[in-house]
């Protein structure tokens, strides 16, 4: 299972009742952070989510409205009796950004590992998750994550039973690990079905439409993707401005066959996005134009 | 006249419900903000100021919970079309440290004037208002700052008539200007006379007390001043963090003779600062322990 919270909606500037895009998964015990603008923490302390728990923070870009609550969440995880290292995964250069931004933090109480993204795409796993990092297309270098959880293929007991595997030994190989039985090698592959479908979470801003984009949130069972802008007349600012329409995040949705759509990173000049609900409904049904603090459950399916 | 208003009152990180502390004072068209930490540009939506009329930002110290919302805060101000000269008053080092932590906001449209402190105590005057600026004891270097509109003495008309000076000049002396009349020269002293009270507010965190704080509140109208901890009991942490309890404001506000005391910058710890009301204005009649957006016009009496 991964819980998932989208902190804010906002994009550019936090506003009274809208909080800065930002979102929060947490899988078995550890948290991930995406993005952390100004006020990210309190909207953490809001969400109920526990800020002492994020071992990974992952920043998209480094423009202000997504980073700029960094040092204040470190500070504010070190009182909280932070000690075990937090992971902090970045575009290229982010090291001495963070450096800066954290001038007023200098000295925290864990270590920091900082991993840079130097690749348009990349695959790495932290706690159980695997991460992809896609390269987007904004004004600065900016990244698009996906988080999988993947599942093994299902354990057959009789095939087991069969090989003469004893029943302490079955969590082992369910586990990965080969064992000798009457003999000889039983591996894993032996008695585990096809992997079976897992759950994965794609978060995507601040970008332009792309299709490696699409095929990085292929399959999503929840696709978060920044819709700057809600009206088709806004498709060349959009363009202009490196952002997307309400209508670009639904044709993503649609292409990558994403299971759920959450708009998310609306323009401060978006008055009221949820009147827009019908409309993004219209171009991919099962799309939501969440409220700050948002929260789902993934389960497998 | 002066409007005022405490936009938080929390200290070492925003909680929902409680916003960082720190303060606008308007004053005949200029607004001044002094301290700008994360979530600083909400609260200055959600108080009815203009962010695009801030012409002076003041720094206490360079801890995060006092100026991470800077480069925020700055973006935001260019977005509401500010193109006027900005000054940012700071302690010594400023100019690097804010650098770095405006590093996502590289370029602004409009000109960033910093002065950097450099002595114990310093005067200086910006768009109308007499500044004092005094080091305060710190575990970083630390400013606290009193704002001061001067009066000048009341016009004696009778004295300008028996003069020989005409009416259509006593605008000319009233604003400082000598004039001639009956061929000699007659300065403003001669027609005005001693200085009146005029309106002082004094803000005074993060620091111990001392004597020369107590100097630099002295006769306010309105002191704004720390209590990081209510309880007495809590005076040795307050020593050694560098802070005060509630009974210590209290006393500076006695000693200094000022008219009002506001208590901000609570410990996060401090559930519930309004509870210890009676206590405080037990020790200091004219106290009050505001909420975030407190607000005030002083006028001359």
């Amino acid at each position: 299972m991964i819980d998932v919270c989208l902190l804010g909606t906002g994009g550019t500037m936090p506003l009274p009742g809208r909080a800065l895009t930002s979102l929060l998964l947490r899988y078995n015990g550890h948290t991930f952070l995406v993005d952390c603008g100004e006020g990210t923490q309190v909207q953490i302390r809001k969400s109920g989510f526990s800020m002492h728990d994020i071992d990974v923070i992952l920043i998209t870009h480094f423009h202000a409205d997504h980073v700029t609550g960094l040092s204040g969440l470190l500070l504010s995880m070190a009182k909280s009796e932070r000690r075990e290292k937090v992971t902090i995964v970045a575009p290229k250069g982010g090291t001495e950004i963070i450096r800066c931004l954290c001038i007023t933090a200098p000295a925290m109480p864990f270590e920091l590992e900082i991993k840079e993204l130097t690749e348009m795409k990349e695959r790495f796993e932290l706690y159980g998750l695997i991460i992809d990092a896609v390269e987007a297309e904004h004004s600065v270098l900016c990244y698009a994550y996906s988080f999988t959880l993947s599942r093994k293929g299902r354990f057959d007991a009789e095939k087991a039973r069969t090989l003469g595997v004893i029943v302490k030994d079955w969590k082992l190989l369910q586990n990965g690990t080969s064992i000798i039985a009457g003999g000889r090698t039983i591996t894993p592959e032996m008695v585990l079905g096809a992997p079976r479908k897992g759950i994965k979470v794609t978060y995507c801003t601040d970008t332009r439409p792309l299709p490696r984009l699409t095929e990085l949130a292929m399959d999503s069972d929840l696709l978060i993707c920044e819709g700057m802008y809600a009206e088709e007349d806004k498709l060349k600012m959009a363009i202009e401005k490196k952002h997307m329409i309400f209508f670009e995040a639904a044709k993503t949705a649609h292409d990558a066959n994403a299971k759920k759509l959450w708009l998310t990173h609306f323009s401060p000049a978006l008055d009221d996005p949820q009147s827009y609900s019908d409309y993004i409904k219209a171009k991919f049904d099962n799309s939501l134009i969440p409220n700050d603090l948002e929260k789902i459950e993934l389960r497998y399916t």
